[in-house]
């Protein structure tokens, strides 16, 4: 493509460049017959404002930076959903990466971001990664910045977030209500700290109701994914056979969970309740249905993207801004699975 | 952000801005020593290259835009996944943008890329959308596109397509070969091609096995959704009770059908078959699995990207580029919903 410039319409029309440019902003100090003349010949040329060259003036790319682990997990999915369509509205556009939960890509990840120089990111951490240097970076380098769902608690940025240990200790306190009294955890991995904070909810919520912690009837992922939610069904069944209930980091694994009962005939809930995490699509349609905890992900893309704005639009206008958390609401979604008499 | 210059080094080193430049390339010859000196203070002061300056340059953004109807969307979630993934290998960052099955919002994103002079666009048309004036001025402005899964045939651009037609046929022969005689179809919209392709190939299989084609029994999506698909199988049901066999445009809505289905004991396969489109994950873990058709959308996502990187690259060498169409090949997958003794 030719890059048609303001110099070509002036020289074209015998005018000055300011006077096509003001024509084209539609500045009342150039006549109607001029403005008409560099319109016409403007769309005969394809002319388009180079937003790149404005960018240099402007400093504004008016593109965003977002790193998610996964796109294809259907928490994320949604959050990617809220996220653009809000960007949009506000006449940002996003550039999406995705970590695959590991730490090397994210660190390269954000340097491509920051050499691109966007106005802002957006980030929910990878399995592996903490507050580590690549995001102290783009605190010190004073880019707005915030982190959802997958967070550091140490990090000096804004976060969206929801309270992990008090919907998890929720959840398990539902199952508890519910009858269960030996209760298996399958978590999330070693390192991210919403696979902790779920898994400390479940010892409070076993410690509050004076039922034993035993570590053995902890499961570790690594990948939660279905298959694994599958395989720890099989295990636990082996291992403690007299369990009752299961507290699992994510529906997806949890759903893993229902299919292998459903494959060997186990009765759920009757035998054993389970409920899982995020309120994925699929727990609503799976036979049995899947109880869990709503996470709002709209909204929680929505704030992200609006507290990323407001720290943009301070930064632009130079005043100073404090970085700020929001936490959002959960809610515990009763279907079958957990709907014992 | 205050960005430090070329220039702003240069003066503290007391040193020419081609040595300063040349010692962040690392260009022979450059002492080891000024080089160390013009890379430590670069660290310090967090000096980037500017890439919209070396846009400029280049002409080059080494960004390209994505619209897609909907993100939320199982097929295009892997079809972002594949996209984003293989432009990273190639140094390229990706706008995802999506229209929300609109014709409007899909100008308005087109102009949006446009501006931002995106190297190359990638588009799965919105349900609305034909080869229509928004489309033709990409082409117009020589830049380069590649449509895949939903197209326009008359659209002159690189295109990834699968045989709707073909696929659709294999599907309903399928169900004939199972033994249905009674087979309805749920489709999708009047104007999306691959919906049209579909259901031609659905009435050609009919023709082919000599059953006779009844529009009564063609019933047509707006949403293309689960609850669709709910609400198609008891209006199937009351409408010709003697059906056999239901083919539906995509598996979203198949499982809608076979929720119903479940709800009211009706037995699948035994007397209503199933067979979906495009293998969603839900699918293969539904009660009764779905049998279905494997559209390779990760392929897809990858091909759609290099066949851009090819036009790019042409564009990039000014060399002429001839468009081109891949055609990806399907496979039924046999699963319980079909699998009739």
């Amino acid at each position: 493509m030719k890059d048609i410039t303001l110099k070509e319409i002036a020289t074209t029309l015998g005018i000055s460049i300011t006077t096509v440019s003001k024509a084209l902003k539609n500045y009342p100090d150039v006549s109607l017959k001029t403005k008409n003349a560099v319109t016409e010949l403007a769309q005969k040329l394809h002319y388009t404002p180079n937003s790149f060259a404005v960018n240099l003036r402007t400093k504004e790319s008016k593109t965003i930076g977002l790193i998610i682990p996964e796109v294809l997990h259907h928490f994320f999915s949604n959050i990617i959903n809220a996220i653009i369509d809000e960007a949009e509205k506000n006449g940002y556009l996003v550039i999406i990466l995705q970590s695959n939960e590991t730490l090397e890509l994210e660190k390269k990840q954000v340097e491509l971001l920051i050499n691109k120089r966007v106005d802002g990111i957006l980030i929910s951490l990878s399995n592996e990664s903490n507050y580590d240097e690549h995001l102290k970076e783009i605190v010190n380098r004073n880019i707005p910045l915030v982190m959802f769902d997958k967070i550091s608690k140490l990090a000096k940025c804004s976060k969206v977030i929801i309270d992990d240990q008090k919907a998890a200790f929720n959840a398990v306190q539902h199952l508890i209500d519910k009858g269960c009294k030996k209760i298996a955890h399958i978590r999330g991995p070693e390192n991210p700290q919403n696979a902790i904070d779920r898994y400390i909810g479940y010892k409070k919520a076993l410690e509050k109701n004076n039922i034993a912690f035993d570590p053995k009837l902890v499961y570790t992922c690594e990948k939660v994914s279905f298959e694994e939610g599958h395989e720890f069904a099989k295990q636990i069944l082996a291992d403690h056979p007299d369990t009752d209930g299961i507290f699992v980091i994510t529906d997806l694994v949890a759903v893993g969970v229902l299919s292998y009962f459903n494959e060997i005939g186990i009765k759920v809930p009757d035998q054993i309740a389970v409920i899982g995490f995020s309120n994925w699509f699929i727990s609503q349609v799976f036979t049995p249905k899947l109880s869990t905890v709503d996470q709002p992900s709209n909204e929680m893309g929505i704030s992200a993207f609006n507290l990323l704005l407001e720290e943009m639009n301070c930064h632009k206008e130079k005043t100073v801004f404090t970085p700020k958390t929001i936490e959002l609401d959960t809610n515990i979604i009763v279907r079958e699975s957990t709907m014992k008499l």
